[in-house]
């Protein structure tokens, strides 16, 4: 027997890295012979660098580069084991948690993500995964770009780095300093938010708040994503504002996209891809995933559905423990690919009580399915 | 594929029956060609005469009898396709709803349950099924063995019929004139609950209060059990009000082991019995039971302990669908022979609020373990 866990975190409750140990346990209880292979799944926020490592083992570099307010500090990436793909998360150096207690989305930068990529770059790596989300900031990605040789100029002719409240001040990008470090690299980007780079759904209104922005300063932070876009949209020749996902994390999506060419991929679609999972599952029993509340999101290639679709292509068995099952009528999630699904509440218990037990409802679930499936 | 579904109802939620219907209707979905047999469970009170007609078809016969105050009524109870056992729920003529309004342990009667044993037996049954609870009576099953020509008789040497209230008045029982139709009868009584005859635990002053009774009552009808033990111990040989279970149903339980010679014993070990359940299942594949809260508790007898001792005779698979498990440490259920646990809570939610999806939970939980199983 050979099982594949490759779970979504249960949100606020239990890691993915988590999910999988309690799991794995159950299954050495009922099937002592069964080879398991554990694949905790991370969304490009905090834990996504830890949880490439333990899918696919590697290492972790450290460097010193700028934190959210240009202080140094010291930061780590990943090296995965094939040593040509470096896994970088932006909330390592441009992170919320590091900006605590003086939170402000229109001082703070993502220079050091820039300083990251350039570093892993310079390691020669071909290939450098850089994940979004849990950041502290809303500027376009521009400290990113001035990290990398990107130039930004004011209307007296002045460079500087933009931050969230001086975007406007931006007269003209000149792109032509771009690090040659990155020829030749292939950028790519875990992004599983669709929202655009300004407006009601833009980064500044959806996330500025909880970054510290008042009304007002949410107000200033879109109108200078507005300005960037008019500048990337034509430098770039296409409508970067308007991407889907270009707003996440401070629309660091669009800043991804339009300075370094990067494409905005879900992550579950580059953790499956590195993992090699189609390889994986081709010996594979069953399957198990999982996530904390299987709604009518979750079938936009979210992490069950991205897993089923290659589970199904191989017609192998998907089953699917979850916190609750909001939409009765996803009878979908089973066209695509998913065996059976599993809600792990063991007694009928409100949310802010069955939190406390969601570790210990997992494995209750896990080693029933696993009983029935003996 | 053949599927045995054998369910406990989900107490306050939904039926037995209903269980059974949904998840048939969920069996009809994924094996159009399966085989299903439903044996609805009933625990001895109201519904259980309906259960077994269900379970094994059969008849309802009527008759005219004493209800909870001597008042006469119209009364079902069923013959089973055999033709020779009857099935009666002491519910019918002496149960809870019928005195509603007036709830009064110290006045009511079983008197009627009696006349509808008779009349079964006059119609040449040689199996009688009692049911019970659910019932408004305190009366040691007085009513009913005076109704079977059983003589209570009082200081002044008057003969009088026992209820609640005036136990305590009886100074002879005569046994003598006890009806000879019932000779070669096996009488069997349904009893779930273990509850001596008197004292703390006993059936005044646990269940007395929910039939009306107050302190004061209470404690009168105790008295009166605890003079109703000392003349049937006397007369029986052996001690009465301790056998587990005397003291159910206002101690009828008591009365149908004294005045009849019945054995107490466990509703879903007689229904098993009756249906055949050994034959039943020596051709299936899945045994789905269930019951609202899988407890300590369901171990002792219980039904799915009951089911599962039997199934794992002929090692058959035994799925249990549950409201809720209380106790993680259950895992003797494992060893007594359940393959499985699902609790049907499709949601994080309290009781109060996920009570009201209970046939839609079942449902879909069945619809999941089924397409495991595919």
């Amino acid at each position: 027997m050979k099982f594949v866990l490759i779970p979504d975190s249960f949100k606020g409750t239990v890691s993915s890295s988590r999910v999988c140990s309690v799991i794995e346990a159950e299954i050495k209880k009922e099937f002592p012979e069964a080879v398991t292979v554990s694949i905790p799944v991370a969304d490009g926020g905090e834990g996504t660098v830890d949880a490439f490592l333990e899918a696919v083992g590697g290492t972790k570099v450290s460097t010193s580069v700028k934190g959210p307010f240009f202080e140094d500090m010291e930061c780590r990436y990943g090296i995965l084991s094939d040593g040509t793909t470096a896994v970088i998360e932006m909330a390592a150096c441009a992170g919320l948690p590091l900006a605590e207690g003086r939170k402000n989305p229109a001082e703070t930068t993502t220079f050091g993500v820039g300083q990251l990529i350039a570093h892993a770059a310079a390691l020669g790596v071909r290939k450098i995964i850089v994940g979004l989300g849990g950041s502290a900031t809303n500027d376009g990605g521009c400290g990113m770009a001035a990290a990398l040789g990107i130039r930004f100029i004011d209307h007296d002719g002045k460079e500087f780095v933009p931050v969230g409240k001086n975007l406007s001040r931006i007269a003209s990008v000149d792109f032509s300093r771009l690090n040659p470090v990155l020829e030749n690299i292939e950028i790519i980007t875990m992004c599983d938010i669709e929202n655009p780079m300004h407006g009601k759904k833009g980064a500044a209104y959806v996330f500025a708040p909880q970054k510290g922005a008042g009304p007002e300063m949410t107000e200033l932070l879109d109108r200078g994503l507005v300005h960037l876009d008019s500048l990337l949209s034509a430098a770039a020749g296409r409508d970067i504002g308007r991407i889907p996902g270009s707003g996440a994390a401070g629309a660091m999506g669009a800043g991804m996209v339009a300075f370094l060419g990067s494409r905005l991929e879900s992550g579950i679609g580059i953790l499956l891809e590195v993992v090699g999972f189609d390889k994986i599952i081709s010996d594979a029993d069953y399957i198990i995933t999982g996530e904390g509340l299987l709604d009518s999101q979750s079938l936009g290639g979210k992490v069950i559905a991205g897993i089923a679709a290659r589970a199904s292509l191989q017609k192998r068995r998907v089953i699917a423990l979850v916190g609750g099952v909001k939409d009765r009528e996803i009878q979908d999630i089973y066209g695509m690919g998913v065996t059976a699904v599993f809600p792990i509440n063991r007694l009928p218990q409100d949310f802010s009580v069955s939190r406390n037990f969601s570790e210990e409802n997992i494995g209750y679930t896990a080693a029933n399915v696993l009983k029935l499936l003996k």
